[in-house]
């Protein structure tokens, strides 16, 4: 039987921005719950796609020739290999889903890479 | 560059209950969109795992051994092979994730069993 994740709950307990954490696994991917706030790195995954979904606030995913701006109840899949930078001005609440090995920076790497983290 | 999918404005365009619609394609992934009401039939789904998000109303997934009640804001993963019903005493819209070969009814079959539709 399944467990039950109330996601308001387990942001309450989510202090740091940009630090994803897994609240479920789904086979090989997770489910990961994140506070960002400001502009992050650029970076890609050459090796997967990677599902944006905003719960609450605002975030612009920009891309070399372009930019999605998503609100609350709105989706997008940033496709594998395309860089990116999700930036957003106030605090938003962001659902991911992607495969468990996925590293927060990609190929970027640097100072705000973070280990998988259960919550 | 991603496509961004607004899940009010493709909600609005469906009308059927139980009939999943494919918004956004995540590797070999689906999410899904679907309105649900009553009460669904037994199955399991032996090779995957699968992700119920609820996005309003209220969903109850009945397993032979108990159940979980869903609102807004909450999700669990029903574990591969485990037998499931899902329940909604009135409207509710949910998020599914799941592998794009799942079908609905898993091995139960039967006249509820819908193809896979994109929105």
């Amino acid at each position: 039987m399944g467990k039950k994740i109330n996601l308001t709950e387990a942001l309450a307990g989510m202090a740091e921005h940009w630090e994803p954490r897994t609240v479920a696994e789904l086979n090989d991917y997770d489910v990961r719950l994140v506070k960002v706030k400001g502009a992050f790195v650029w970076h890609a995954h050459p090796e997967t796609d990677e599902l944006f979904f905003v719960l609450s606030g605002r975030l612009r995913i920009e891309f070399r020739d372009g930019a999605v701006e998503l609100g609350p109840q709105e989706l997008t899949v940033v496709p594998k290999g395309v860089e990116h930078r999700p930036v957003a001005e106030s605090e938003a609440h962001v659902l991911l889903v992607e495969p468990a090995a996925t590293v927060n920076t990609g190929t970027a790497g640097g100072e705000r890479t973070v280990p998988r983290r259960l919550l």
